[in-house]
């Protein structure tokens, strides 16, 4: 056992954590299924995602939802250009508070009394702004706001085509803007306009057709509101699939891109069928696996399965290895078709998840890897926070 | 406010842990989404099943990948008639060593030299058993168990038609078993032939047609071991869905059920195109979840999504409303069709997960209710543990 296997050994029997790996251990000295991000690919995405912004003249703030890391949030504030991030939940966004993020909007309702007065205090140690898509939501979130003493910023989320939260573009969208700005502890900021379905669009024109419509949505809304005299300006959306349609626009104003800093197998699915048009973002986060049975001829089976990978959007597939394919995700295991035979016990492969938000949430820890040595663990501080 | 949410406020602030809910609590003040576990329905599966296994004769291995929780093992053990349980990796079974189960069989190939090395370890403080379906598992097994003075208890897995691991049945199996009774430290104690890809067929004959399949393999794989002189004790399988046909069989002696004690939306399609013959067990395993948005005509969103239900095996449907579809999940949100708009914010819907193994494996904690009420709060205590 080197001596670095050993001082994983002996952290789990001195501080009680089991971690998967050590800074200064090779690569095959991880502990397999692990989640890893290869730097140097993660690091180009962020730099490449800072240029494309600062090129467009878009704010970015990156989604924390992807990735649930403070360690993350911070090297994409710090290094990556984003004016700050945003997640999904009220526990995430304390999560990332907690780990120094003082930037996060709240891409999402908050209607449930105990989260809405837990957004509140939070606010008085980050700036904190949320979405409203419903009026019985302001009293509340004003209410809670004053309680705190604080002011929370708003974004009126509509609905540009994802058929989700949000409410209708237009009228609807600015009575309730109207409405926050006249509540006292609440500030209208502007609005969220993501379209999610669009992401994930199979051909370039279908998916800039998508956003085009998201578009004429949000320029209709946006002029519904100044001419009332209120002020706009924040307009916020797009993601890695869509996100050159919004910095085009002229109506969008920030970037909420996450994926990016990773891709995953259903993004470069995207992105093979798009031709033209979508930016490259290079494979940073693998699912390492280690091959465990191979008694069946033409078969082996990996020790990744539902547990480790979210195959929601597909199954993984394998990076760098034509001979060999993912077929079947069951809880633990992952069956390989290996027609030639070639896999041996304890074989590594490099799986790519299929979608790289839920499989991340189902780890506690990155492994943070250059050029095959660790550099880095960092935790998946919100790992769960599904609150 | 109340009492208990001011206790469970200050369970965070206290001692850092930040729960779903606290004893004494009624069901509507649980923070959702969370993961509940009605105790009646519970129950009253832990008895049906003790009954099944009893009345058939056979030994009952309870499967804790299931609900990873070392406080159900224990209530399946205490009270459910288990002998033990089995799980499927190593840091799993520490986990649940840790937790006070004191017999696990790890009902899977462990290859790895490091894992080999810690279920050895783990061998001093329970009684431990393990799957072999490859010669070259056996000396590194070996070796370990007698560098930490154990003898590990193995079973030959067999592949009887699930396609996955497992030696193949006759002569290769039985060629395998005499090379576990000649290892130094091993005891061969039988075979390991669990049929996951029955579970889930559609149509009792189907169903029946696939076990006596696997039963046939058995036999004859059991003869031949036999005929050579060795012994074979324990022959371990069957699961949720098929396990009536592995009790009538004469040659199982080990019933490796888990699903039973929560039962998931897949196993209802099971059982309701089944007609006849699988005994019922009751839901007793939600995913609770809130209205957070119905801005949208016929349409309301709820909490919960792909961080908190694994859809690998179909969406939830929710319980006891007819009137409410779970219709599309994306990673924190439910999609909800209500044609009548009869969902108000905040409201509650109670979701059978589409599969309970790999939607226990994404929360922190059981939620245990018994009539609307808190009991008890039991941590998902092997969550995570992949290794």
């Amino acid at each position: 056992m080197s001596i670095r296997s050993q001082r994983l050994e002996s952290l789990r029997w001195t501080v009680g954590v089991d971690v998967p790996a050590v800074a200064g251990m090779g690569v095959d000295e991880i502990c397999t299924p692990a989640l890893v991000v290869d730097l140097t690919a993660f690091e180009a995405n962020v730099r490449a995602m800072k240029g494309f912004a600062a090129a467009h003249g878009m704010a970015l703030r990156a989604h924390a939802k992807t990735h649930k890391s403070a360690d993350i949030a911070l090297i994409q504030m710090v290094e990556g250009g984003a004016r700050g991030v945003c997640c999904q939940k009220v526990s995430e966004a304390e999560a990332l508070v907690a780990g120094g993020v003082r930037d996060v909007l709240v891409s999402n309702q908050v209607v449930d009394a105990r989260r809405v007065d837990r957004l509140a205090a939070l606010a008085q140690r980050a700036r904190v702004a949320v979405c409203v898509d419903d009026a019985d939501a302001i009293g509340p979130l004003s209410a809670a706001a004053a309680r705190h003493r604080v002011m929370l910023e708003v974004l009126v989320e509509i609905d540009v085509g994802n058929g989700r939260c949000g409410v209708a573009p237009g009228a609807p969208a600015v009575e309730l803007a109207r409405r926050v700005a006249n509540a006292p502890a609440l500030r209208f900021v502007g609005l969220q306009a993501y379209q999610g379905a669009a992401q994930h669009i199979y051909g370039h024109d279908a998916r800039r057709a998508a956003i085009a419509a998201s578009v004429a949505l949000v320029r209709e809304t946006v002029a519904a509101i100044t001419e009332t005299g209120m002020r706009c300006p924040v307009v916020s959306g797009g993601g890695t699939g869509t996100w050159p349609f919004e910095a085009e626009s002229g109506v969008y104003t920030e970037l909420q891109c996450g994926s990016y800093i990773f891709m995953d197998a259903d993004y470069r699915r995207v992105r093979e069928a798009d031709g033209r048009g979508l930016p490259a973002f290079a494979h940073s986060l693998f699912v390492l696996t280690s091959v465990m049975s191979r008694a069946r001829p033409g078969h082996a089976v990996c020790d990744a399965g539902l547990k480790v990978l979210s195959v929601d959007s597909g199954l993984p597939t394998v990076f760098d290895r034509d001979d060999v394919t993912y077929a079947v995700a069951s809880d633990e295991h992952g069956t390989l078709v290996d027609a030639e035979d070639r896999l041996r016990l304890n074989d590594r492969l490099w799986l790519v998840p299929g979608h790289c938000d839920p499989t991340c949430n189902l780890h506690d820890w990155y492994v943070a890897v250059r050029d095959g040595v660790v550099e880095a663990l960092w935790p998946v501080t919100a790992r769960g926070k599904a609150w």
